[in-house]
């Protein structure tokens, strides 16, 4: 590391909601060099829509554009190198700022460190450089609180897990849990649908769509008739009720 | 409810750090006529230190006292009581205040809803008066955030456990996850410490007291040479690793 070496800083900005944004994001975004963001090509980076309004005008930007993997089976070796590549140029992109002496901060939807991209990043920059990781308000967090739903209290075991999952295997998790939020649901509600109700969890469900932004949807999971789900929205299960 | 009736905000403040309150939360304060908040009788209340700084100069403060129940057993119905008497009382104080028209914050220690006092006053009041949850960032996110720690990512199986549960089930839940959160570590550490080693988590968990404090104390917990630890550390074990 250099003398005049940058620093890195991973930077929550939340679910959505710009308001819920912290004050040391917002300390983050002024005295940033370059503002650092994923995105799928052709498409706005949620990040930086949630962060646009508290930058500054005319700061750098780095998009680090998501390849597109569509025709690569998730397992094969083809996809994981692809992932492996785009990461490691990403890594090298802001590298490079960083010898420069910038401080190079990367907006992150939710919290850097939990499910989030920025991990890719931070595993490979920070045995080089000094780095800062920001807690940002989760994604669930903004849901439930959204929903107005006690989640968990006192001794509850809350879960997180993807919708993903094979059937039995939700089914299983979800009967061992007080508490859990399912995420990845999109294709997966069908499925989902089966193993809430085998675990007995389906009536308290509830399915949560764009949680934090003006146009969120919430509804009973048992009250929704269609099985269309979008891929970031979540499910909820309380944990709360078998405590009060 | 009148038509002059106030307004009931539960508020995150987030770990301790004070510049990981939220633009919206800095809102609520200022909109605020009463400020409630948690607190044990003859100590300083977290949340209310957390957000001291950003405090209108003479605003109402509604400080709710926990009763002392030291002396009753926690499976008592006499415990039960004496708590659910204390949260009636405390959502009455509040009531009191809503029925004149005024807006009544409650300041939250990380966030609301996720296991926090402030759902025992949302369940009594949200039927009779209109309620708002400000997300916060969670102590957990502040914990993995100070320590620089990626947690979670992709197909990840995350639990939230409390280490009051029975060795040989905090050992299976251990195991079954792909990355755990242990909270109220206290005295229960040298039973997490066999259960960490019997699941085999035992060399990636890190222990972490007061996470965004200036003061914070992180050590992989296996470095931990005494079995010394405050109510209030977690145990971080990280799921990230497996699937790099």
């Amino acid at each position: 590391m250099s003398a005049k070496a940058g620093k890195l800083i991973g930077v929550g900005v939340g679910p959505g909601d710009p308001e819920l944004v912290t004050l040391k994001a917002m300390r983050a975004f002024g005295e940033a060099d370059v503002i650092a963001f994923f995105a799928k090509a052709g498409n706005e980076s949620h990040s930086r829509a949630i962060a646009a309004r508290h930058l500054r005008a005319g700061v750098s930007e780095l998009p680090l554009l998501y390849p597109v993997t569509t025709e690569l089976p998730k397992c094969s070796d083809g996809y994981r190198e692809t992932i492996r590549d785009f990461y490691d140029s990403a890594a090298a992109k802001i590298a490079a700022h960083l010898d420069t002496g910038s401080t190079v901060i990367v907006l992150c939807e939710g919290d850097p460190l939990f499910y989030g991209s920025y991990m890719h990043l931070h595993t490979r920059l920070a045995p080089r450089f000094s780095t800062e990781v920001i807690a940002g308000v989760t994604g669930m967090s903004g849901c439930w609180s959204a929903a107005g739903m006690p989640m968990a209290q006192g001794d509850d075991v809350l879960t997180v897990l993807p919708a993903t999952l094979p059937e039995a295997e939700l089914a299983r998790r979800l009967a061992d849990a007080d508490a859990a939020v399912v995420m990845k649901v999109g294709r997966h509600l069908p499925k989902l649908r089966r193993a809430l109700a085998c675990s007995g969890r389906l009536e308290r469900a509830i399915y949560v769509e764009r949680g934090t932004m003006a146009d969120a949807k919430m509804i009973p999971l048992a009250a929704k008739t269609d099985d269309e789900a979008a891929y970031f929205a979540v499910v909820l299960v309380p944990g709360w009720e078998r405590r009060q």
